[in-house]
């Protein structure tokens, strides 16, 4: 059964781009069966409830426990900090309802399929987050005068494309100042799950998930421009390989539909029986504020305003709309898109190498009965 | 957009084997996305935490709320009873740690593969279950004399094979007198999260999943065998489409392994450095008592006895074992299984058309490195 002197490469491959032929692959599959989506009926929830919230886990969720568990603040710091959880929950706190959408979502359905977790387009969910603001503990450490980015360490392990390494990612000082990031330690009134975080995590809001680094155990500001993988490598969005590409950053505007009537088990198909039909769905924006939300219930031939609600003070949450349809005996493609003040979600998918940022029109084949 | 008149065989398939190179389907995938397994790193939890114990829904998570709900008892009993939550929450409680398995874990792994819901092996999850016995609630009700079934009736809705259904299962008279057999109200000691059945479900401890009807509204006491789909049509073991099959019930023994060391990314392949390693996991079976585990650590070639913790009277909860391993550097698969009074593992998987009750013994590929 041994085979001498392995080394990582021959286990972690470099990216690649499924074969046109190809069905999602035994690799897929399991971490389609570890992480997972939020059911699209669960957009009926104002905050999504524990377990519904998509999930995107990059290698274990580690085994923590708050007792032991301790942030390291460092680097171009005036004075460098050790907190224990107890330190953080004693300072005071902050709550804000963010969305949260995995950079990946959508990834599934470009063409070609990169292969990497494949989402179809439910890796999103909404929670309250409660932690201290970031902004409190870098003023008590006391940000250097050449500080450029934050760079936060998290205790996950693992491989990837060869690199050997704890989940890290660096965030610019001005977006770390923030106002609204967040050291959270509670989600949705309750310590966070294992595997959101526990015991704390970052929030970024109006980030994608990457940058809301889970089992967070340092932080370091850095005088240099941070290289690491997860900045350099592996969140940008490129055409051809080599090339540098662009740092995914903030979610582009997408709205969701709830798939009216009800499903077939095998296919989730989607059924109605003719009448009136209450369409409603979520949209949101990371970029900035929504302008509307539009419905089309003829495959994207033609729309119509939907009722966006408010945002009832939550800014980086996703809001509520609401639209009428009769349905009639036959087959519809009912179809959804936002618009923020940068643009409206497009009709096909924004296509590049790492599948990120893929924010394409959500359209539901629903079948009407005869009766 | 429209055709005329169309109906559920139009988009609601029968069953069928997936073709000899076909991959993964973007149907089944939409059910991985929805649907998830437990992180098999979160075995080292005794009780799963709420979002990491495995979830399978038939249909749409019901928007049920707790003020409206009710429980009918109605057919072969002496005083048809509607019950409230409240009405359940006054009567004595029992709490019952069970471990619960998906009737189609492994699916994925056949040849031919049932093209269903594509588990790989960690469709399971260990809770708590507090609720009112249902006997206590049958007794009150009065079991007829000529009672043979109780069915019991969710409040998610849709199609599957062509025919529209509320989830629906029956049980022997027998079996839901059983001791353990609980409505249940609480999970892990909070109310059921929405997709595990809030308000209500059942919990029929040593079963499947599919017995534990989530959601549920409508116990009928039946002079006359159950014949309805999810036991007649549905959850049957067959070689042939047409045979009668052998209804799925008691869950079969099996052990997991928490992968050790650390995954690489895309393919979840573990690796470990050299020298010893904690093997650790759980082994179940909902048939009879554990008789033990063993671990093999040359991929089933030899097989030695793992440690295995007594059940701390938790009857039919997983149970913790460990073993010790040197590891080499080289390539090696891991591998582990359990034993009940009724026999032990296989080494390959029991096929039939479903992908039901499959425990085919785990394997784990590992590679240690040089150093």
């Amino acid at each position: 059964m041994n085979t001498p002197q392995p080394d990582l490469s021959a286990v972690s491959a470099p990216a690649r781009l499924a074969e046109a032929a190809e069905g999602i692959s035994m690799e897929e599959l399991a971490l389609a069966a570890r992480n997972h989506g939020l059911p699209l009926e669960s957009l009926r929830h104002d905050l999504t409830p524990p377990g519904l919230h998509y999930l995107l886990v990059h290698y274990d969720i580690p085994y923590l426990d708050a007792e032991g568990w301790r942030l390291e603040i460092s680097g171009e710091v005036g004075t460098p900090l050790t907190l224990t959880l107890d330190d953080l929950r004693s300072l005071p706190s902050r709550t804000v309802r963010v969305t949260m959408e995995c950079a990946g979502n959508g990834r599934a359905q470009l063409t070609p399929r990169p292969v990497s977790q494949p989402w179809l387009v439910e890796a999103v969910g909404t929670a309250e987050w409660t932690g201290v603001p970031l902004r409190a503990v870098l003023e008590r450490a006391g940000v250097g005068p050449g500080a450029v980015d934050v760079v936060f360490t998290g205790a996950d392990h693992g491989v990837e494309r060869g690199v050997e390494q704890d989940y890290q990612r660096g965030l610019s000082v001005t977006d770390a100042l923030g106002e609204d990031v967040l050291l959270a330690y509670a989600m949705n009134g309750a310590p966070l799950p294992p595997q959101h975080g526990y015991p704390v995590r970052l929030v970024v809001p109006g980030w994608y998930g990457m940058a809301h680094v889970k089992w967070l155990r340092e932080i370091t500001v850095s005088a240099t421009p941070f290289t690491g993988f997860q900045n350099t490598v592996a969140y940008r969005t490129r055409q051809e390989p080599d090339e540098p590409g662009a740092p995914v950053a903030r979610i582009a505007p997408r709205a969701l539909l709830v798939p009216p009537g009800f499903p077939d088990f095998q296919s989730r198909h989607r059924i109605v029986r003719p009448g009136p039909v209450e369409l409603t769905g979520r949209a949101w924006s990371g970029r900035a504020p929504l302008r509307g939300v539009e419905v089309s219930t003829d495959g994207g031939a033609t729309w119509r305003p939907a009722d966006l609600e408010p945002d009832h003070g939550h800014r980086w949450a996703w809001r509520r709309w609401t639209a009428r349809w009769r349905a009639e005996p036959g087959s519809h493609v009912l179809a959804v898109r936002a618009a923020d003040a940068e643009g409206t979600q497009p009709e096909t998918e924004p296509w590049n190498r790492g599948g990120f940022a893929n924010n394409a029109v959500h359209r539901v084949p629903v079948t009407c009965l005869s009766s």
